[in-house]
């Protein structure tokens, strides 16, 4: 996440696939359903391993058989949309359900959820024709134009907008911790931010780098609570302007620096490095770079940490996702993490994988969305909504299934001795 | 370690260096030393990074200056062990130490660990001649013949000669964990027992599988104190045997099955799977066949936890400790180590580097070796004392530099969503 934390738009050329469709302006739903479309659709219930869903088409007749109740119906509203998502399936599903031409009547989250089970689970079968497979990773390549345009749609949202999910104390749009999972999503942010705190051993007065520091809540936590002082680093300027802003109210101006700057450019030497969410913005091929000015500003008694979403193995990111949300993102195997510690004289020292943290977060942050989706609606649109309702029902429903984790990855110079003798320290004193 | 614990011989043909010499079967120590002798020296130096120590030639005059008391001189006894660690420095060094032709005047440990500094921070500098670097790995097949004699010779050394210096209580191989490193060893072995069952968070009546169990010391402990049933392998006759009485001792013959047998042959269905210092003699290439098991007997809501000897990164393992000690030993980095989760639908939770508890586990064993050393040298003979000391010390010093590595790691199948939330059950209640 960390949308407009620390990303870069490359300008590269690449040809663009049009943009999703405005919801409401569909084709006429009179379309009567032939054969072809009903062996289309059984296909595609092969293709996602049968999972225990149905699929109703435009006449109201349905596909499949499932024991007992469905989890859930999708329903295709015209032709168009089931032969669209044909096509490389990922990004046209997406885009089909943004735009309202798929409907899933159930719960949305429980559906991609039986869904992605049901992918990860089946055989691997061809949907008709030689068609790109649901996985295809459409392009790899940071998106430009439309797409980039979209993201700055996005990211000019601006501050109004994440404040209705987001939690109120420290906009963290990040993994919380839930040590208790009846926590409020305000006291779950406020233990992410501790327990970093604490695996990081803060102590009064010493040096701190931040790369990527969204609204600057975490900077300011760690001043305000471990007397530290804090060089923030983010690219994003409004989330700057935003987090000076509060810097001066909590009146901790003197002791926090928010730098309007690309984490390339942090020099210096500290005694903590910190990154919490921006690693999957970083992309991939330029961990050793990150690795390379982490062992570079990190005190020979220093430790870091980097939060990041991740997976199990290496594997594209969901063209959606990528083409109409996050352009550029990536979530790294933890192998492919080793390549910021490896060439740079690092050692590992904890890894935690806090991914079904991440899916109470989620669920929180979709609670809230939805509690504000009708005033959302009105100040954007409705493929707006559904496009931001999709996105945090489907990261929901990854980080239930397994299909994403969630890395804090502590590490130290590799000659350092100075480490703590026990996890005592992690838990709240 | 775990030196009889899991590994296997390949009988591949090889052609074999010279086994080292006895010690006191020196050449005369009346050769005088001329220019080339002391240009050589100084190479060696340069070699290792100039550390702070002296070389002191046969005929007593020293090379190197060193400002201040230098850590420890080296000596050498006569001429040809210096020209001999020239070629394969690495391994020759070792065996002109374990000969006695190569002393340390100083503390051992300190010495190894002044060179392994030396050495990881000198800038690339060829010895005379084109000769094989230090760090050369001089192969990373597995001995055979005399080699493996060699290990089989200390495999035949036979519990005595472990009980003289492991702890008393579990005869325990690896590395123990210290929170409080005021420990004593037997306290710290426990420690560690109990620290990896409260991470597989073990409870009555669950089915654990252990790979590479020693003399059985941990399966023991956890059937005796956790009520669980637990099967063990290992491959060493001799230690299965050992733990099988202990079982019937302690009256747990029927919770604990010790099975004379290779970890590939495990089958059955387990809620745990657990193996302690065995990875590092399965040989990467066999990583993903150990995870395929792995994959295969854990059930679906099942934990389990590797511990082992790692790197931060991949680099040869040292030719003299793999010739003279450990034949197709190898501590992996993290990196190689996902080779077991990646294909195997296993997903990472925690992972834990336990670098200096090795050190002092190090040190507790190397005290009551040294304390040993005049009666072992008694039953076996000086070469195996200086061998086992070199090892000792240079496997203490590794840890201590970082040039090791013990990882902790812990991991579930991939969809298991019955996860801890948080790690407070880790600490003991």
């Amino acid at each position: 996440m960390g949308i407009s934390a620390n990303h870069r738009f490359d300008k590269t050329g690449e040809e663009l696939l049009p943009a999703p469709g405005k919801p409401g302006a569909r084709p006429p739903a009179d379309q009567s359903v032939n054969q072809l479309d009903r062996f289309v659709a059984g296909k595609l219930l092969d293709f996602i391993g049968h999972p225990p869903i149905l699929i109703q088409l435009w006449d109201g007749s349905t596909i499949g058989s499932v024991p007992g109740e469905p989890v859930a119906t999708m329903q295709f509203q015209d032709r168009g949309s089931l032969y669209r998502i044909l096509r490389n399936p990922e990004l046209n599903w997406g885009d089909c359900f943004a735009e309202g031409r798929i409907e899933v009547k159930g719960n949305l989250v429980d559906f991609l959820q039986t869904v992605y089970l049901g992918l990860s689970s089946r055989k691997s079968i061809p949907l008709p024709g030689q068609l790109p497979n649901w996985h295809l990773h459409l392009n790899s390549k940071l998106a430009n134009g439309s797409a980039a345009s979209d993201i700055y749609h996005h990211y000019d949202i601006g501050n109004n907008f994440y404040r209705r999910w987001l939690d109120q104390t420290a906009m963290q749009y990040t993994c919380a911790y839930y040590p208790d999972p009846g926590m409020s999503l305000e006291q779950a942010q406020l233990a992410k931010m501790d327990y970093v705190c604490r695996k990081l051993q803060l102590s009064s007065g010493q040096e701190v780098v931040e790369a990527g520091c969204g609204w600057g809540g975490f900077a300011l936590h760690m001043a305000e609570h471990y007397g530290v002082r804090v060089k923030a680093y983010n690219i994003s300027r409004e989330q700057i302007r935003y987090a000076k802003v509060q810097a001066q109210q909590r009146g901790l101006g003197e002791r926090v620096e928010f730098i309007l700057d690309d984490f390339r450019n942090i020099d210096g030497h500290y005694d903590v490095f910190v990154s919490i969410g921006m690693l999957e913005h970083v992309g991939s091929q330029n961990y050793p770079l990150l690795g390379g000015i982490i062992g570079r500003v990190l005190k020979p008694g220093g430790r870091g940490l980097i939060h990041s979403i991740g997976r199990n193995r290496a594997k594209p990111v969901n063209a959606w996702i990528e083409r109409r949300i996050f352009p550029g993102a990536y979530p790294p195997s933890l192998r492919e993490i080793m390549d910021i510690f490896e060439p740079n004289h690092l050692s590992v020292l904890d890894v935690e994988n806090l991914r079904l943290h991440y899916a109470l977060t989620l669920q929180a942050w979709l609670n809230r969305f939805e509690q504000s989706a009708g005033i959302i609606q009105e100040e954007m649109d409705e493929l707006f909504v559904r496009t931001w309702r999709l996105y945090l029902s489907g990261s929901l429903a990854a980080f239930r299934t397994g299909d994403l984790q969630l890395f804090q990855v502590l590490f130290t110079p590799a000659h350092n001795n100075d480490l703590p003798w026990s996890r005592a320290h992690q838990l709240p004193g």
